[in-house]
């Protein structure tokens, strides 16, 4: 019985490996290669447990890591959907329902179902966990954009406006002091020689 | 004095993104590439949070998941240690010693002491929380060798008494009854035509 269980979760831990296969737009910063999902999931959980004390409200910090380290999985039925290119949102909210369905569906179904509404309330951000954890998946690629000189946002055209639009105002929603810093990376980003030309 | 803190927590995360370009031995399981150590404890975290019931201790899971996402930092210094290739274990103690001190001195004191402290607990394997750790950071490996028909047993000609040496007495001293089932895997592997002429 225990040993039918394992291998259930066993499944699960091998079909989620290929998350280390989906490519996100957003480059390395020493710019040698873009970065996966799974790399990516790794590196919020890391700005979680660093930065959790900025979180506007209260928070439970295991469960915002919890949240970040699975919140990319659907993305292997779906991959990766850039920021700034969103397709259709329902369309993309459905599919993304049904890999959650799918994927979380492997482990045992206490866990899955737990699993999965956390999901749902990350993409809904109905929760100071969900609020916080979104504040860290928008910091982390503008870091990522300003450190190497412009990143995704040049590859798109995108104006600071849009930035403010785009990640300013997830990240304030948030973790507001993250944003006085944030803001203040993007407004020098904007106006000075440190963007490359697209 | 926020925004000095701020940066200097900034500053952190964006040396740990190096860790994205540390190449480990183990392949992913679709054998495109070998992992990194960034994803690699994305997977590991994942494994605690799936594994977390069969630990033979009482365990504390967000101390266990912290410990897994950090426990590879100081490869950004001294890079990967393959287990089937150990060299000097006090040179490389102090080593890693030494990286920990650099790496988790990039953060504010207080962290920074804390996450060395839970580094080292890994790496000398005296609690309960470190001992589930270490037991899934030679789990997941073991998985990956299994799956894609040998991986680095293959490639090192590594029998299955030193698979039960390198990889077992660590799984065996964490989680017993992962044990069971990761035995079995290796005793198929090892008595079948599974695995790739090296």
């Amino acid at each position: 019985m225990t040993n039918a269980m394992i291998d259930r979760q066993l499944g699960f831990l091998i079909e989620i490996d290929r998350l280390k296969s989906v490519i996100r737009q957003s480059p390395l910063l020493d710019k040698s290669r873009r970065e996966n999902s799974a790399e990516h999931s790794w590196h919020l959980a890391m700005y979680a447990l660093v930065l959790a004390p900025y979180a506007n409200e209260p928070i439970n910090l295991s469960r915002v890591v919890t949240m970040l380290l699975l919140h990319d999985l659907v993305e292997i039925d779906v991959g990766d959907t850039p920021i700034h290119h969103q397709a259709d949102p329902n369309d993309q909210h459905d599919r993304e329902a049904a890999a959650a369905m799918r994927i979380f569906g492997l482990l045992p179904p206490e866990q899955g179902d737990e699993w999965r509404k956390l999901w749902h309330e990350f993409e809904e951000k109905n929760s100071a966990d969900a609020r916080f954890a979104k504040a860290l998946d928008r910091l982390q690629p503008l870091i990522h954009n300003v450190v190497t000189g412009g990143g995704t946002w040049n590859e798109s055209n995108v104006t600071e406006a849009q930035v403010d639009e785009r990640y300013g105002a997830e990240i304030e929603r948030g973790a507001r002091e993250l944003w006085v810093v944030g803001k203040e990376l993007v407004r020098k980003h904007f106006s000075s020689g440190d963007r490359e030309k697209p």
